[in-house]
């Protein structure tokens, strides 16, 4: 029952019309996109604009970009890079001291967090924690002699990430620290951290007082040691199971890592108990008793004692996406307390930096934003591998700790699928139905989306000695991932270099 | 600028006529609400209908809901209930002998879960745990000569509820079993339980095998000895601070009690590292020691160990609110595996039973909903104070062991706050924005809603002997619920009991 061509007319503009009377009639339901002026402008006219966070694509990137789009080979590399973070089965295997696994650890050679970064340049958390380093060497006597020490340009600084190291916040590594030894039980990589001091005044983030010293050397003649000895009688302690289990218990591996440290306790816990076995092992049993009940209780002081052997984890699988040409992912994201830098898969071990950012948060007793050093620490290895800000969501009581809503830090989950290609079956999500945890950050995809990519973290106080001033919330640099897509064209299209 | 009368009629009749045009332009969009059968039309009429759950208020109660809602003093007496209860601290200070502080559990008595039963109406489960009692407890030397024994009507059965006490599932408690002893910081409650046997073939799941005798000796020798040893060491243990961490851990505390576990593995760590202090401490450490692993090895080994004192802490927590004349809220919700029973705070140590349900669920290997046996065990006690069923919101993950999807989980304690009085600022569920768990079942608002209240549940075998076969969900039966405001109401107005 065809109707006229004039009917029709007719129909439509009286619909027109009722849709005008309507849209005036009815209080106006506005959704805003882009820049925030907008939705400012309707919210002060009286009406709660629904904000979309979306952004235009950074545009200095459309050449990159499109080269990156038209190379088919970059899906295809990047799925390789996908596969081969898949494949890793990471393992706490020892502890062992950092000089003897790392060899450029000798005297007067520190490691940090970060891409690499001049004493000069150094913030006050790192300078603090470089100071600490060489109290507890031995290489000076005094905060002002590891002062004058480092800055005499004799003290080598060099990122852990290049020595298939991390550390959380400073993350300074020196020879005499104990270290956690993660090996890939389905391949040959490895990957190094220290043990976490626990929260307040500690080397990492920044102070080097006596009772910072002290905790270090006790961590070097009884934390390290009896962890080694417990883990040698267990055998390999399975960190994917540990990083799975926490994820359904609350965790997001970052900052809240209560439910990884239980399981980690639960697993070591019958070795303290029975101590040392064999001939040697019973008559020193008696006496290591106390200590055993030290480190027991030490671990149990600290719910953020695992963060360390996470990083570790999501660094054994980041390294096995590295050095795939063509590929767009990213793997590694980490600060040094002035910059935030990013490498790629294709890119090899080339930093991408840009200033880094202060968090927004929630700061301890007295402190305040106006004590806050910017973002500082190898830890967002753990958003790289999608644990942290990016898994959120399984974690809202997080927000507790470093700031937002649950229904944020949902939100902010959810978003963050859109800058990953894949999803990590290993490590699932409950609350969203079981969905696997975010994997492998195209580059490419930040820069199409403008959904920079989500980072919770401690705060370390911005003068040297302070330590930990608070925890909160921050972004990756968009600067970082133009930098580094626009390198990532160039070695697609070399001839093009000129004009990107 | 006003119109004219006739311009708006004429406005209104427009409106009207385009309305109407676009209801029948649009998909309809229909919201169904009651019985299955309207929705279902929709349905088959190619229409996706918006189901809500809602049922009309159970009719044969309305005379006693009137009278219910015609005494202000109900309410009154409510919030006094919701008072006492809030006030409970529970904390576990001993592991005792049953029959040292249950007088009742001397020979040929047995306690058992939900409310009075005799052998000749027990399930298949409920004899089966009778039958493994008597034998642990040397009263029988076979299944059958035990089985004989119980029907020959020397056994005397008495529900654990009557004697401060709780179990899962069969919730037998004979006299030498070892128990938790739950006292209240803030006041002069007690309450007990049985400690955790694990799961598969267990006592409270009807299996009475040698494993399972051996075992309950076990515990009787070694982990009932050892725990207590812990506990005097350490000092009280507080319930409440467990329960509130394990809500933030993704545990529900009924069905899922992994992180539960893990802390209170953490709270006796040291102690069981350390072995008994004092005098005679130090000559019986060493020989000790192998069994303090074996203990630290069997929690570590069932990840619902705790279920057993976070019932405890419930129990003591709903007794506050026991015998509180005219009060509508539910202090006791319990299953015999034949019967499920109800007691609300303003009729006294009444029981309010109607038929035990079967759950639906997930089922174990080769056993399907045939095997199971209808609802058991005195666990929904976690229910009553708001945990379990109405905290799955906060343990995504237990939709895994039980069934269901995350988002019905969600659902489900969104729901069960239209039947709870109250919040507990206690126990917070982080993922509805920290809001406290749903305390207070008000009976009258279960028949005014006809929202039941929702439990979680491992299943039994319904065969004597079999154990466990599966874990799901099941609804507490509404008839208890009538029953229970009906005799409330008689409370009330004793010149209407013969209406009602």
């Amino acid at each position: 029952m065809k109707k006229s061509t004039s009917n029709r007319a007719a129909d439509s503009q009286g619909r027109a019309d009722s849709a005008a009377a309507r849209l005036l009639a009815q209080v106006p339901q506005v959704v805003t996109a882009g820049v925030d002026i907008l939705a400012d402008a309707v919210a002060a006219q009286g009406t709660a604009p629904e904000r979309v966070d979306w952004r235009p694509p950074v545009t200095e990137s459309r050449a990159a970009l499109d080269v990156i789009a038209a190379h088919p080979e970059v899906s295809e590399q990047n799925r390789r890079v996908i596969e081969r973070m898949r494949a890793v089965r990471p393992m706490l295997v020892d502890i062992a001291v950092a000089g003897d696994v790392i060899p450029a650890l000798r005297d007067g050679v520190l490691c940090h967090a970060g891409p690499p970064i001049a004493w000069e340049a150094c913030s006050g958390p790192m300078r603090g924690a470089i100071m600490g380093a060489l109290i507890y060497e031995g290489m000076a006597d005094s905060p002002s002699a590891a002062e004058a020490l480092a800055a005499s340009g004799s003290v080598t600084l060099s990122p852990c990430h290049h020595h298939r190291a991390v550390g959380p916040m400073a993350g300074v590594i020196s020879k005499s620290m104990p270290v956690a030894v993660v090996r890939d039980a389905a391949g040959d990589g490895v990957a190094y951290t220290t043990l976490n001091e626990g929260l307040g005044k500690v080397l990492r983030y920044g102070a080097f007082g006596d009772e910072v010293i002290d905790r270090l050397r006790w961590m070097e003649r009884v934390l390290g040691p009896v962890l080694k000895a417990a883990l040698s009688q267990r055998g390999p302690f399975d960190l994917q199971a540990l990083i799975a289990q926490a994820l359904q218990m609350g965790d997001e591996g970052h900052n809240r890592n209560r439910a990884g440290t239980s399981l980690f306790l639960r697993a070591i816990g019958p070795q303290l108990i029975e101590g040392p076995s064999g001939a040697q092992g019973a008559a020193a049993n008696a006496a290591s008793v106390s200590d055993r009940a030290q480190v027991f209780r030490f671990i149990d002081g600290n719910d953020h004692f695992v963060l360390n052997l996470v990083m570790a984890a999501c660094k054994l699988v980041s390294a096995a996406g590295e050095g795939i040409a063509g590929s767009s992912v990213v793997t590694t994201m980490a600060r040094n307390g002035t910059e935030f830098g990013i490498r790629l898969a294709g890119t090899g071990e080339r930093w991408f930096t840009a200033p880094a950012a202060v968090a927004r948060g929630l700061f301890l007793a007295n402190y305040s934003e106006a004590d806050a050093n910017p973002d500082i620490g190898d830890s967002a290895i753990t958003e790289t591998m999608g644990l942290g800000g990016f898994a959120m969501a399984t974690a809202p009581a997080v927000v507790g700790f470093v700031g937002g809503t649950a229904a944020w830090a949902m939100q902010r989950t959810r978003e963050m699928y859109e800058i990953a290609l894949a999803e990590n079956a290993a490590y699932q999500v409950p609350i969203l139905e079981f969905r696997g945890t975010p994997l492998g950050i195209d580059a490419a995809l930040v820069l199409r989306t403008g959904i920079q990519p989500q980072i919770n973290t401690g705060i370390a106080g911005r003068v040297a000695g302070t330590g930990m001033v608070g925890a909160g919330l921050v972004e990756a640099p968009m600067a970082c991932f133009s930098a580094a897509v626009a390198a990532l064209a160039r070695t697609l299209e070399p001839q093009l270099a000129a004009e990107l």
